[in-house]
């Protein structure tokens, strides 16, 4: 008689308190402690634009005083949305009747009323704090009195002469869309799971990576202060050893180190920014003599862009996306058979639960500091060779 | 401390007891109890349409004979849908089996039972009583015994020679496309909103009005026997006063002043139809001696129809759609803040909830007449000018 | 006052215990005892499809030894799909992480694990049989301690000189589109529906049938062994009879006579095969001298083949798929009112019913054999002539 056949199977569940972002969810309250880039700083005009932010649907301009505002889209005199209001001086003015809010949601003005509103002081649109750094804005929509500072990151740090920071908001890393369409956690997972590499990228996905990188790799992971680090070391046969160390910091933020293996630390970083359940963004910031430096990291599958391939191509050369996104729009993790080499799969599903808890329980995460003193984050990813140092570099593809 | 962030923020609730039209919904019981118009009478030929309309699936057809027919599609016999009938003579031969239906749903012939249908007798197509009037198909969807008299209204009566009446089932008013795809009652109560007009139509929409609308009128607000109306001061400046009269009659019907400005009663009156809770059409009918007297009232942004803007100046310049539907596919009423320039709104609102707590209690609407002697409704709604009554008239547009 | 009109009609329900294909449905437990045509045998190659069928995602694809196999497409490690995975010469890759699982799901290979997997044996890819006969792969979904015979059928046996079988999995019989976008039961029952032949294929769809099809039969039902029979009598007029017959077979076969009216056993039986509750495909064997046999078959409407029909000639011209389609994605049957020529159709129920309380029962539905001996499967349906039998004959086109 058959046995294993997929009769009577049940299907199983995600792990939906890790996967979910939604006010209320319990990642998703872990993700409100922290401050999240929402936007190219650039993209904040006197134009307003639609954003979905954790599941929550914002409206993001910047006033003719250059002030940037994040505020609830809904109007909340009548409804209207302020996607449709106009940009004022301080503030944005309803299309519909015409009330004007500043960034921190103060109404200003009512035209119709008398006095131009005797009692606007009673109300507020929704908003939320806003900062830039590194090109980006920066958004806090948690609890206010659990308001962190906004981290710094070494490695973004002190340029050099010639350096720029780069921003890139197109899915670098994701091997996909700008909008990356299934769950987050698929992706942030996909960081600290190093033996997708030799085999997804190698085997699979054309020429994507050197043949160095299609070694299967030795690898150790370890938890640090801010999350879960795996260091890959690979025998490079000419006397040389590469330890490659890949982290994910918390909540959300991928160091994968650059491609170019300048030897040492990681030249940029990004953040997996959840759109809502099953939609999410890549911010990138990178240190770079070249402007085009982010674009051109994008990987290829024989030599094509992810977005020429035909149907039949995604099929034969899948990559980052097609073997996430298959995983389904929020993956059964219920059903998965985790085993050795996903270590890090595991340790970050334990850590992330650890923080939920820690916020249920009215602690803080891992990471949120309230003191400027501490706002500086060491990364420690980078490619590190070891053994004959000088002989010559190798070329190698970022795991896109 | 930030204070009135989104953090937190927990969304409203529509006001679904008067926002929804299916079937034994409060506000769809009371929709019912009157006639409503659901196509133009030209619409009703041999071949079958469908309609949607209160949230119930129909099929309009006309006999041979002429007489129109509305029935719920579904044969009774096996299913098949009478959009594929045949309309014969007297009726309209389901497509599958050939059972032929009359328009009060008699069954008429079972062509394959014995005797064509010894008991066809027994069945009954579902359908409903349909009347011509002023162009326009109407139907009573509402319970048989409850079915008034066909209003008729002044304004519509007693043409002049070179008049005529000028039918319109393209969104006329709705500043939008001819389906307007989010619920009715945000369009209705738009009606009653007068302070919309200076901020929506003078400083937002582009060149949709005249100066004079832009002026913040002094308004007053009353409960007429069929509904509520709206008296709007406006000074004119060279001695006159404009009085702009605008209404809304139970339960559905919006009167909005010619924008010819031709002192006097309005010539045009429009029905608000839902199709469902987030579709809806406007079926208006003037009088005027142009037949294109209602298409060129469409309201344009900067010169350009609506239907002709990029996506961008549906931002930059939104009308009524935009205003309407971007409070969402159903406004979550709860979360509005009404002022005093938001009477009318919350007048209707009282209005409509007496209606659907007198229906529930066995009695009757307001403006539902048994008699033919009731059957004419008087329109208040024009555009008055007092003071100085020979001073030349100013052109306007109308609040599209 | 008006009588029978739609108010307060209260639409009725599926019998989605007949209609419902999906995992522990009551017949879709009893579809699940059978053999099911999922693909055409050149269908399966080491490129992988997906199919959908009884409700279920699969993954088929052909070893490089030749073997067929029909797995649950997220691969047990980490949930990629197997879609995107590399056929090798024993089984399939998965794309992720490199598992490899041999046509029974048996894993052989965990390539980063050390010794490539010490328990790789403890952990088993979903799968299902498959077997190849008359040019179609055949799947058993169904418990394993259950699986019969796959059944041979006598029409399709001892091929003449010149014949061969044809295979289609374009819709043949269904009247429209190669996937049937609505419940499997409506087509199906459509099988021991004969009146509407008259009607639907003679008064509505324009020429799809000579004239004698056009007459209204006399039509006998009977139960068979296998399924339900319908008989139709038609007097040609010149001394001779047609008797036409009409077969279901459980679970899910139709067995339409040919319309080459060549005397005798229908050359051709298809299987009505649900991917889901709202889709499904029709595979269909016949055999002929001609390879185009059954793709000449495809019904034309006024001339025009169905897929260049114009939305107005799709109305002017029903035929089956506008019909059954029409009945909804899943028909309201409560509300069907049966009479007495839906005999067919009301025998198909009660036989249906009485299957999947047979299964539910633990007992086994008709026409499952688990001996070889009683493997072949007798069709009577055909055209048979009886009268003046030497008179020239007819031209008719097959119900589709």
């Amino acid at each position: 008689m058959d046995t294993g056949t997929a009769y009577g199977l049940r299907l199983g569940q995600p792990l939906n308190e890790l996967a979910q972002v939604g006010p209320g969810t319990p990642y998703g309250e872990v993700l409100r402690r922290y401050w999240h880039p929402v936007a190219k700083v650039e993209d904040a005009t006197t134009r307003p634009i639609s954003l979905r932010v954790l599941g929550e649907e914002l409206v993001l301009f910047r006033t003719r005083k250059g002030k940037p505002g994040l505020l609830h889209p809904r109007c909340i005199h009548r409804g209207a949305s302020l996607f449709y209001g106009g940009v004022e001086d301080e503030g944005i003015r309803c299309c519909y009747h015409g009330w004007v809010f500043d960034t921190e949601g103060h109404c200003l003005e009512q035209p119709c009323e008398p006095d131009l509103g005797l009692h606007r002081d009673r109300v507020r649109q929704p908003w939320y704090s806003v900062e830039e750094q590194y090109g980006l804005l920066w958004a806090y929509m948690g609890p206010p009195d659990k308001k962190p500072v906004l981290p710094r990151y070494d490695t973004l740090e002190d340029l050099a002469p010639g350096e720029q920071l780069i921003v890139n908001d197109q899915g670098v890393g994701g091997g996909g869309p700008a909008v990356l369409d299934f769950n987050w956690l698929q992706h942030w997972e996909n960081v600290m799971d190093p033996f997708h590499v030799p085999i997804l990228h190698a085997r699979f996905s054309g020429n994507q990576f050197t043949p160095e990188m299609a070694l299967i790799p030795e690898v150790s992971y370890e938890y640090t202060p801010l999350g879960v680090r795996s260091i890959q070391m690979r025998d490079l046969g000419d006397g040389r050893q590469l330890r490659r160390v890949t982290e994910v910091i918390f909540p959300n933020l991928r160091v994968v180190a650059s491609p170019k293996l300048s030897s040492g630390q990681t030249n940029m970083i990004g953040w997996v920014v959840p759109m809502d359940d099953t939609n999410f963004r890549i911010f990138t910031v990178a240190r770079d003599e070249d402007s085009d430096f982010l674009a051109k990291l994008r990987s290829t599958h024989e030599g094509k862009p992810w977005k020429e391939l035909t149907e039949l191509e995604h099929q034969r050369l899948p990559g980052d996306y097609e073997a996430q996104k298959s995983q389904g729009s929020i993956s059964l993790h219920s059903e998965d058979h985790l085993t050795t080499t996903d270590q890090g799969i595991a340790m970050i599903r334990r850590m992330m639960a650890k923080q939920h808890r820690a916020v249920a329980g009215g602690g803080d995460p891992v990471g949120v500091f309230f003191d400027e003193s501490e706002r500086l984050v060491r990364i420690e990813g980078g490619n590190y060779f070891e053994g004959a140092a000088d002989a010559p570099l190798l070329a190698e593809a970022v795991d896109d």
